[in-house]
């Protein structure tokens, strides 16, 4: 009998897909380039139906047509020669699948390579970690809705549940499913730093323990801001330190990496006119986290304010910070919208905004509460330019708006620096300036440069003779 | 007699830097793709020794050798087939420059393809717009240093004087001029957008007169803000427009354009991990005074904060403005010459830092006295890694720091926008941060992705299972 799906690529992420379709029904044949990786996994998984080839020729053989490929093997390269092995044992209606964090534009290549051959190929994001590949992560497949038709019993079923709605939509055309996960990862980033923002007033200025503060992101777990994200946040603070005893948090080296998917989420929101501030000012963030021994250095040389530092009402500062995050985490996700909105009209995807919400409530690391109320805010409108303008965010920053302003004026007070945060208030004020000092920037132009401007009051291109 | 280097291009750039040559003594061959533009630029150097030619292989035969030949052509393919046109009739030792705004990478790759052919091609950095390209620019060169001998005397007698010195220097090789040009354009886009801002409290917070506002930047440009500028942002807002008698900044429509290089720096600066917030912010503002129509409706939506706007002493914010202003410059200036260090380091271009800040000084669009103080900083300490950390520059900003701070709070309090401001101050605060909050960033990256981290208080890294 025939194998149903098979999976190449048998890190954590791969073997964990396999385990996950496995656990589903489905009869999975796995590969692995290496034989180890391969071996552990069929130990793993304790005889259920994971067959393990040794040959990419015996693995493709063993598929049932239109044969499924499920690639979870790193970004770049190996991608492209995983696909040259398979291709002498494929036939015209045969589906692969990548599942990695591909870049869009290399997926939208591949399709069009594996097109003149026949072969289907959809790009999937997928969300949620070791975790959420094994137990449902959100998955966001882009390329020929027919083909995708083809897998999506498979792909709805290994999909986080939420609500009896599995957490797969199909995204697209093309490169759409990985452009949408690129995008979900530049939102993570903004998103984290955010909550990092967050806890830095608590600790800093509101001089609140460790403990005290996990307290308060378990409060806000149970209400508006419940988040994985918020969550892991608690449960990292919680955690003691088995070497010291010391909360975790404070052995940890305060240098963040990178991958990769961020960067890309601000270069194309760069590259298409975008205004991303709050994720790239998370991406910077990291950069200079990872000056760090520039930054001790700097702290010696470089002085703060002279302010005297007031002590604050806890309880009042602290609703404020939750108004604040909140505030911050709905001008990043906008951002992060707008920039879907955008890309779908660059490339006339019609990306399914409200869908896209959807199954980010489930499996993946941005998964949030709040993620329904940007469903509906679609579903009400279609062509929604910005969420902000959604009536129910409209109410909802203008009752938050006074704690980001609070905290983050504390923040430029008392010399602690809040990035995302400082960004995402002065996105809000640039977004809702019907009359900005454009006009000044748009001057110079014409005065150095002969680059013409705009009126107000008449049609034309006009230029002064300075 | 043989010309002494030809120009091909003979757009508004190319005829000035021509006549420009031609003003230095230079007998000097022209070309252009359609003639027209050819026997404008004859008509207007009225018989100096400006000489047309209308077929390529002419214009190269009538160049002494080696030949030195200035391309002064929109960047991009154009670039490509002059080339092309050229390489039938030139050989070996003949030298190419090329004039504009090509990216740095274009300029590597022909750099690379010409080298083939013994051809030298140099990428160079030009910025002064129309008027210093006729009477003396910032020239930045790239490419071999022998090869920039042969054309220093020209160069170096075109470009502008400053204290009998001129703004022209040998950056490096390859595309080196082109990238030093390249992050110009970016720092140029931050310092534009700043003062905007500064523009926008004086008009909107402090309530001031257009020409009140055009006498304080007069009053600003004779100290030491003084800069280009500065300085036309004043002869701007003197300006009225002729239709309506009304200043002519409140004629103007407020939506700023680009070309490019300020972009294409933002995007170096994340592939290279530079944070460099001020200059890309600056991009984003440019994005969202786009979204005219967006703004006008989102005005009416989105609310600003309920305080009451109390009344300002005015001498005394004006003096806070000029504070944050400047110190947002150094701010601003410091990003883009760590994004000259890291990306020095990557290539091993060895950038001449010091006689960068020099050859600023006249020409460019950024001219600014205060480039000065920058190279004699880097006079001082070659390797240093953060112009704030420099003594003049730590000093400043810490008599500044407070003027920054109140203006930026001023702006969140009173719903007015201040991107550029705001990017300077976290950047400020987050350089001068030895313990960060990136260690829970780090810790949610291990816990839902074991990404894995360092430690404070031991080597290696370190997992662990939450």
């Amino acid at each position: 009998m025939f194998n149903t799906i098979g999976v190449i690529g048998l890190g954590v992420m791969g073997s964990n897909i396999a385990l996950n379709m496995n656990s589903k029904g489905e009869k999975v044949a796995v590969y692995n380039y290496t034989r180890d990786l391969t071996d552990q996994l069929v130990q793993k998984s304790k005889g259920q139906a994971i067959n393990p080839y040794y040959e990419v020729q015996d693995f493709v053989q063993s598929l049932k047509t239109p044969r499924k490929i499920f690639l979870m093997v790193t970004a770049g390269k190996a991608i492209d020669s995983v696909i040259d092995s398979l291709i002498p044992f494929l036939e015209a209606g045969d589906i692969i699948m990548d599942g990695g964090n591909s870049h869009y534009e290399d997926t939208e290549r591949r399709y069009d390579e594996l097109k003149t051959k026949g072969i289907d190929y959809l790009g999937i994001g997928i969300s949620g970690g070791e975790v959420g590949a094994l137990k449902g992560p959100s998955i966001m497949p882009g390329g020929d809705k027919d083909a995708y038709e083809k897998v999506a019993p498979i792909l709805t079923k290994i999909a986080a549940q939420v609500e009896n709605t599995p957490c797969c939509v199909y995204i697209g055309p093309k490169g759409a499913g990985h452009f949408v996960k690129m995008v979900h990862n530049g939102i993570e980033y903004a998103d984290m730093q955010l909550i990092a923002e967050a806890y830095t007033f608590l600790r800093e200025r509101l001089h609140l323990s460790v403990n005290e503060i996990a307290d308060i992101f378990e409060t806000w777990n149970q209400g508006e801001l419940k988040s994985y994200l918020i969550q892991i946040t608690a449960e990292i603070l919680k955690k003691q330190d088995e070497e010291t005893g010391l909360p975790i948090i404070d052995v940890i080296l305060d240098k963040v990496g990178q991958k990769g998917t961020g960067k890309w989420t601000s270069i194309q929101a760069i590259n298409n006119g975008t205004p991303s501030s709050i994720i790239t000012e998370s991406l910077f963030a990291r950069y200079i986290s990872s000056l760090k021994e520039e930054r001790v250095f700097a702290e010696t040389i470089l002085d703060g304010p002279e302010m005297k530092q007031e002590s604050l009402d806890k309880e009042l500062w602290i609703e404020y910070i939750k108004q604040a995050l909140y505030m911050g985490k709905v001008c990043a996700y906008t951002q992060g919208f707008t920039q879907y909105k955008m890309t779908s009209e660059l490339y006339s995807w019609d990306l399914p905004l409200k869908d896209i919400a959807l199954i980010f409530r489930g499996g993946c690391i941005i998964r949030a509460e709040f993620l329904n109320v940007i469903s509906e805010a679609f579903q009400a409108q279609a062509n929604l330019n910005n969420l902000l303008t959604a009536p129910y965010f409209a109410k909802k920053v203008k009752e938050y708006q006074m704690g980001l302003r609070k905290v983050v004026c504390e923040g430029i007070n008392s010399g602690i620096s809040f990035p995302c945060l400082s960004a995402s208030l002065t996105y809000y004020d640039s977004y809702r300036t019907g009359k900005s000092n454009a006009s000044l920037l748009q001057a110079q132009r014409d005065y150095f440069g002969a680059h013409t401007y705009e009126r107000n009051d008449m049609e034309g291109l006009f230029h002064t003779k300075w």
